[in-house]
């Protein structure tokens, strides 16, 4: 099967916008195994609209819309659409009182031209959209499939999760499941470098491997029957990603680490403090972006300058003087008090140089992680040079929150150049 | 001028990248008012790069290209762009040498089908890619201009700034300059609507609002026959929207609003010290998020638990029992008491409900924001209804932010359900 993505929006030519809804589109034919030619953009302009599609169903068997749904004036994709394939218009009624419905709720006067979202080309198939105001739709003719999605990102992805990808399934007669599977510790291209191989030995259940912000992932997808068929055949495929990487992966569809560590101070009834100088906050933000952190994290503190470290922290001015705030000494002593002034199971440590500028004593990306419990204290070298100063405080931060995970998890913390 | 955007690459057909290079593209040409009426995506196959061509020639004076110039067997952009319009495709020696050199000076081996990226359709001028290794280029046939143009959003952003923008301009005759005039403390949606009419006003100087992640902006363009002759077009519109909207500029061309905020407290010979519930971190870590941040930001606590509250911060008990950690006291205690610990001038605090669950006493989205000096404590009941997580969290921490600037400027701090 042959599908074309066209999207629909002058924003689009203009650069206001990106284009994620094409991508979001192409991911999810592809995870089908329906292959894709061509994408096109053109702007909320009918002739053009129409000929982009005229072009499209010549060499294509699915079309797939993005944008151009709503109630304003330059909506006019379904108009468009319908004329190329010679259709009428008619008013749909289940969705013309939903509608009316929706803004009675609101207690809001619906503008008659609100009314032409509920206009479909002649024998379309609703597929409703309970994120938005303007109803998808899809409809076959010429020997084509043609779907029409809204534009706003947060409804397509929305309504291609639960509406597209059960018809795709209805019509292939599969069910699609996805997993991921999240690594710590690790960059990409090593990953990619140490799975490539069984990745590129997989057809279904398939492997392919992603990178968000400062975390990389495989996804595992299988095609079968059913949801059951579809886990059976992917739990092969989970083992041996976590035979190969044991030690990296943190976990299997969660968020993000932060979550992964809150989930493991929880379930070991264990918690945390945190004393951030090179981060300057960021574990700590990271943390809490997790619903439910104040279960584990008590406190943090940002001692940013020399005199926070010694009056909030008590960090010895002898050790300041001799060794300076980057160092491993400092690392230790933070670890260790923030866990003593909070009265936590565990106290974690950032301290380094950031840059742009060196002190003239430090390299800049030199870092030093600490973390401390009852028993011990570990602090880590872990040096991110040559990288900007966001990159350095990014890295740094997952790291400090990856040697929380391994302590859980009773892993080795690797020392030496690691972020 | 009518210009057409054809992006090459089958990973974008996969949905494996987001189109940003066409975004980028885009965005430029229409600084320099170049219509553009079609963008089109096509997978590394010659046969659909030169058909996309052909098209575009037909209905464009413009063509520009991205991606497939580089060393793989997968790269035939130039090749196939070149077939289209019938030229041959030769060596560019000084790009020869240059990639020779690169190797050289790096010390690797130089694969011959490296050398595949010196080669040029006919006539085509070279713009040096300084960022990567495959060049970028132009040429004029058959009355169309055609660039091509480098995948990697790096490079490409480098090539359109260092030689598309020149080239344009050379072309036009005229150079283009900007400005971004940055808001706080205003939503998008009313910043558009109070200047909607004026921007609509302006073609020359134009003005076109944007928004990126919590804050929104608008750009000042101009096109002159010189720097000096832009900046004094750009002028009076820059002095008009800061009057229109006094209050809410922070700053033109800053990053953001955490770097003007530490500007202030530098100039002012200010410090300051933030204690955060809420916001978890997230204040500090933007502050610290700007280099030199440490001679102003003495230090944070991050009092996630009221246990925390107390023991760092000295928050009343009494207070924590009678009106919960969520009210305007426990805000103005913190913002006093860290202000005191730290012997700063100023004091923030952030404290309230985030969500996603509710306390049984406070609706999600009740937000308190502090700030304290020798001579007052201010209060602001900020809150952020019917929002996500992540929402109230990022705009609790621009608008303490905002207080800070506010404060510093001699602004009236607004009270109220403002974030």
């Amino acid at each position: 099967m042959k599908a074309e993505i066209i999207s629909v929006g002058t924003e689009l030519l203009l650069g206001s916008t990106v284009n994620t809804d094409a991508t979001d589109v192409a991911r999810l034919l592809s995870e089908f195994g329906i292959s894709v030619y061509w994408h096109t953009v053109v702007g909320d302009n009918p002739s053009r609209v129409r000929e982009a599609v005229l072009r499209a169903k010549e060499r294509s068997d699915m079309i797939i819309t993005t944008g151009g749904l709503g109630p304003t004036c330059d909506d006019l994709t379904k108009e468009s659409v319908a004329a190329a394939f010679s259709l009428k218009m008619v008013l749909n009624v289940e969705e013309e009182q939903r509608l009316r419905q929706r803004f009675e709720v609101r207690g809001k006067h619906m503008d008659e031209n609100n009314l032409q979202q509920a206009w479909l080309p002649e024998g379309a198939v609703v597929l409703k959209n309970d994120w938005g105001t303007a109803p998808a739709c899809y409809f076959n003719a010429e020997d084509t499939l043609v779907i029409m999605l809204p534009g706003p990102p947060h409804e397509l992805r929305a309504i291609l999760e639960h509406r597209v990808r059960p018809l795709l399934a209805e019509i292939s007669g599969q069910v699609l499941v996805s997993h991921n599977i999240k690594f710590a510790g690790i960059g990409e291209s090593e990953m990619e470098f140490l799975l490539r191989d069984y990745m590129n030995s997989l057809t279904n259940p398939s492997l392919a491997p992603y990178a968000k912000e400062d975390e990389c992932y495989v996804r595992v997808t299988a095609m079968a029957n059913s949801v059951e068929e579809a886990e059976t055949m992917m739990k092969p495929v989970i083992n041996k990603v976590m035979d190969t990487l044991p030690d990296y992966v943190y976990g299997i569809d969660h968020s993000c680490l932060a979550e992964r560590v809150v989930e493991l101070l929880i379930e070991n009834n264990k918690t945390l403090a945190v004393a951030e100088s090179l981060t300057g906050g960021d574990i700590s933000k990271r943390l809490t972006d997790i619903a439910g952190a104040s279960k584990a994290l008590k406190g943090s503190l940002v001692v940013y300058t020399n005199e926070a470290k010694m009056k909030l922290l008590g960090v010895n001015s002898t050790t300041l003087e001799k060794h300076t705030a980057v160092s491993e000494e400092v690392a230790r002593e933070m670890a260790e008090n923030v866990r003593e002034i909070l009265g936590t199971d565990i106290g974690l440590s950032a301290t380094g140089l950031a840059g742009p500028d060196s002190d003239g004593l430090h390299e800049v990306g030199t870092v030093f992680l600490g973390i401390s419990t009852k028993d011990e204290t570990i602090v880590l070298n872990g040096n991110c040079f040559f990288r900007d100063r966001a990159t350095i405080r990014k890295r740094s931060s997952q790291y400090a929150l990856d040697m929380v995970r391994r302590h859980l998890c009773g892993l080795k913390i690797e020392t030496g150049d690691v972020l």
